[in-house]
């Protein structure tokens, strides 16, 4: 009983890594420590330095989200592949390993994002303040739960990803205003805290008082499905993005079914002022629909690279202005902000044009956002960073 | 206005598709739609075939929870790699190829489990009652929530995953009982929702009536850390499992304000009566030594593998009955169930054979459970789904 406290825990390191280290064969699922270096490694400068233990390629590269991607990698005599990519944008990068044209995950790499059926291996690379929001900090978190509420209109039980700001907990008298924040097509309810890093990001932004303390509500915007791949009974299929189209426009009907279930679960200000809808391509579009289908019900509109003018009836741009009514409508007690997002490169920048030519021939404002970039998470990730600070400011 | 429904629907899947597949440099993110074949097929008779597109590579294999693993695989004219395996034990496993030496996840499979820094693909092998447990299915859902609480003993905000069981949030009324569910060494508050399928396990359990609806609550065990990793300020670090230590038993002496978040912030019954803990290997320790510090609270006891005799002096089972005092004291008032489960040939398997001996020798009733396996986790989900039922039977 007499052990030495340092002794004694190396002792019962040594027992407990004998089991998960020695014999790969008992460890207790997927194996242990690596050994092989690490990947990647960022440097102050930007630099980002990748490296694969290959000894049997041929040629492997580095490919995804990086500049000049792919990008050749070098053998050393002892089968190691590495290549120095200097300069990088602080961003948030996925990218993977082409190994004699198999595609591979960054073995030293534990963090990996999925978009639809495809997985990658992600990091980032700090060095500015909106990059900085990307990642944790020592600041007060909110939780994230994953809910389920019935929709009579889908005619099931459907999953969201609720994120209630730290101190929702602590004082039950507070009530919050609440952001829905929807996905794009191929997404699902884990995008935005996933690929959106919306966690981080409202964490950072709330506690450095950016932006109000609110709840954020991620639902499940694709109508044909309940959750996402996996956690149904359609158990572990390939997910291939199909059942995100909503062509009946069943999901934005179903809206009011989420807002409800929200407002009568959390302590939640349940009127216009303190309701905001945003959401990226497909989810623009329902954002787009779905303040104009309840104009009461959001003073705070986002179109980020928003699928405008697109519904059920195909994309309407060139129709008979089959929106002037319904545009009239809402904004007959306009919505304290309408802030339309895209990058120049997106495809769906010309649709995005065509629609602020309708606003601008009803007279309607709204604040226009134009960045570099296309149809991409580094440009919804930031458009979010943009758009939070402008919410909630009514009262 | 006039668009044939079908036709619209056609026309605006193919101007998204257009962004998603047509051109993979403007897609989202990672990229989308796979073309190479699926992976892994399994059929009804236990067989399940993997294949992998690997035209360049002169060896590839696939390996993991696999029997006989590692199986080499056989490449066809096109330079598709596979192999058929017959007869698999219905289970969940996970698995990785091996080409030419380079670990890679299987690039035609979504799912992946991390177990420390390691990252596998996996599969479930469906066809009895059990492992028909670890899957979705059209059951009522409980919600899942990463939620952050202080620990003034542990000097800061930790995060722990609740499990709130299908109904919690409809009925205001009822109350419920908690088991608290403890991670192994390398874990984390996530282990036993991923690798676990704990949440699985429990919609499934309970919507067959054979557990009672209860509140589960899965903290991070770690004293070390504050959360999994990549969830804290220290970033997107390799984890290496070794933050798992808690040579001076701190987090046992941390756990009553687990406790008593969970009874102050959910409709938790309150008493022994109403308790459960149950961990693996570490968290089979820590279950041991926090019934025993705590006799007062919990009234069913799971020790799954155990690190049982096990603490920052290292392994006592060699010392003078050190426990023998501590044990009497909680068996005093005994628990209802005091649950002790292991493999045969797990490397824990003589410690607890010892642990056994002093219960015996102290004359404390226990339910003992020797199954096949080892210190690996199908032992501890089966585990799990036999300890759930005899939960909360006293009232």
């Amino acid at each position: 009983m007499k052990h030495h406290i340092l002794s004694a825990v190396a002792t019962t390191a040594t027992i407990l890594s004998m089991c998960l280290c020695g014999n790969p064969a008992s460890a207790q699922e997927a194996l242990g420590y690596r050994t092989m270096g690490n990947s990647p490694v960022t440097g102050d400068d930007g630099s980002a330095t990748f490296g694969v233990y290959a000894p049997n390629a041929g040629r492997v590269s580095v490919t995804g989200q990086i500049p000049g991607s792919p990008v050749e990698m070098s053998r050393d005599a002892n089968g190691w592949w590495s290549v120095k990519i200097d300069s990088l944008k602080p961003e948030l990068y996925s990218y993977w390993f082409d190994i004699d044209g198999v595609r591979t995950l960054d073995p030293a790499n534990a963090y990996v994002v999925r978009d639809i059926a495809s997985l990658a291996s992600m990091f980032i690379m700090p060095g500015n303040r909106q990059t900085d929001l990307y990642s944790a900090h020592e600041v007060p978190h909110g939780n994230v739960a994953k809910v389920w509420y019935h929709s009579p209109t889908l005619a099931k039980d459907r999953r969201m990803t609720v994120y209630t700001p730290a101190g929702y907990d602590a004082d039950e008298s507070t009530r919050y205003p609440v952001l829905y924040l929807l996905h794009g097509m191929g997404g699902d309810e884990n995008a935005w805290s996933e690929l959106g890093r919306a966690v981080q990001i409202l964490d950072n932004t709330i506690a450095a008082g950016m932006a109000e303390p609110m709840i954020v509500v991620m639902p499940n915007g694709n109508a044909g499905e309940a959750a996402a791949p996996g956690e149904t009974a359609e158990g572990l299929y390939t997910p291939d993005g199909q059942r995100s189209l909503s062509p009946e426009g069943l999901f934005e009907s179903s809206f009011p079914e989420i807002v409800a279930y929200v407002d009568s679960h959390y302590r939640t200000k349940a009127d216009k002022a303190n309701r905001a809808i945003a959401g990226l391509s497909m989810g623009g579009g329902h954002s787009w629909r779905i303040s104009m289908q309840y104009p009461d019900m959001f003073d705070y509109v986002g179109l980020f690279s928003a699928a405008v003018m697109w519904n059920g009836g195909g994309v309407d741009g060139q129709n008979a202005n089959p929106y002037d009514q319904a545009l009239t409508r809402q904004f007959a007690t306009a919505p304290q902000l309408y802030w339309i997002a895209i990058g120049k490169d997106d495809f769906l920048y010309a649709l995005n044009a065509s629609y602020r030519e309708t606003l601008d021939r009803l007279g309607i404002s709204y604040t226009y956002v134009e960045t570099d970039g296309g149809h991409e998470w580094r440009n919804w990730r930031s458009y979010l960073v943009r758009f939070l600070p402008q919410l909630f400011k009514k009262e």
